[in-house]
């Protein structure tokens, strides 16, 4: 919270110290980052495993994972993961990351939303992938900010007083997010560069391979050909004017 | 196994059958596929984990996994993945995958090998993500077969007498396999498309929005930044060559 001049003076000080004059760009004195993913039953894997995959392979930062009830989580399919901490545990995080699902009931309780309130309030980075923009804006963080959502939820973020975005990633000040599940491979990748900076992001972008080719161009509605388009419209109702409704 | 005209004839014959004929176009009519994917402690959760959300969601495909002591498996970073087979007690798949990781200690044992290359035998599709195929090659299952690999151990297939390919996604026969890490995800678009067919292949990609925008191009070294590339290949010794040594 910078409040006036004086505030903004310090905050100069501070990058003529040694040590952290340069931070940004010397891993060895950069302040350690705590990125926590909130994971919770019936979420999907993919939409947290992407970014983890890129975050934990950068410099000097710390991927938690925390979940209502700590402990293993049964995730979407009957996939079970962890370990997590219990998430009322945790008080404060540098970024606060929640990821998605079709069902998020586990997390639109009212003590779950206000520990995601209190965390997001402090973190230097509030981001989603997926529907997890959902769980945010039910949280009341997103008001009046633009946001990413899985493009068949997008509008529904409009019920929580966020502006939907349909980019694949959403920057909006100190808030970031990706739209449906595999888009939280390019967000890990933009907030890598974000936290650590282009050349470490980069790194991590060659050691997993990302470079993507999708067999088919099939990926957003637009691209989509029709008769798979509209066949998924089908399977998924409401989804043609991004208003499906998640299971809360 | 066809053997010559009969069985040629009996199977033309099948696809007159009522209820059979055009079985890859209606779901319903369709053999269930096993697809298993065998994992091990150390692996990588992406190699699977992308492949895995497309796999899970096409129509009549039952995903399985299995694990050398089966149960509970710590993956690289202390990750925990759940639940899964003991890989000795299964006898027959339809498509067998083994996703990648540096240490692959935990699968280069005589007996899990020779398991791995009974599966293979009688699959209908051999298949591997990221260094995923070099456990096939020790199987003895890639004599003479084009593979793909995770870019920085890629030419180490030749020692297994397979022939490195450094296609994102390689299909020789029944055998098919997908580069580094994220190449796991288009691996999994393109051999849904081979199973189920390309419609639902198609509908699984809308479905998890996979329309990939990284924000850098250095997902393989030809793309990086000559800067990303040569610290790369400083963290990772004998990568630049193709010949990086995974633990085994």
């Amino acid at each position: 919270m910078l409040i006036g001049g004086a505030a903004l003076a310090t905050t100069a000080a501070v990058s003529f110290l040694p040590g952290v004059a340069h931070a940004t760009t010397r891993a060895g004195a950069e302040k350690p980052i705590d990125f926590l993913f909130v994971i919770y039953p019936n979420g999907t894997l993919l939409d947290f495993a992407g970014p983890n995959e890129i975050l934990s392979r950068i410099p000097n930062t710390r991927v938690r994972f925390a979940s209502p009830a700590g402990g293993p989580v049964t995730l979407e399919k009957g996939i079970v993961f962890g370990p997590t901490e219990k998430l009322s545990d945790i008080d404060k995080v540098d970024v606060i990351c929640i990821p998605g699902a079709l069902n998020l009931s586990a997390m639109m309780k009212p003590e779950i939303l206000a520990h995601i309130r209190k965390l997001s309030e402090s973190a230097q980075y509030v981001t989603s992938v997926c529907t997890g923009s959902l769980i945010l804006g039910a949280a009341g963080v997103l008001k009046g900010k633009r946001s990413a959502c899985h493009w068949a939820f997008l509008n529904v973020l409009k019920e929580y007083g966020a502006i939907p975005d349909s980019a694949r990633i959403v920057k909006d000040g100190r808030f970031m997010s990706g739209g449906g599940v595999t888009a939280g491979i390019d967000f890990g990748v933009a907030i890598a560069a974000e936290l650590r900076g282009a050349q470490a992001a980069q790194q991590v972008q060659l050691l997993v391979q990302y470079d993507p080719q999708p067999p088919f161009r099939s990926g957003n509605p637009a691209d989509a050909p029709e008769n798979v388009r509209e066949a998924v419209y089908k399977m998924l109702p409401g989804s043609k004017d991004g208003l499906m409704r998640p299971i809360i």
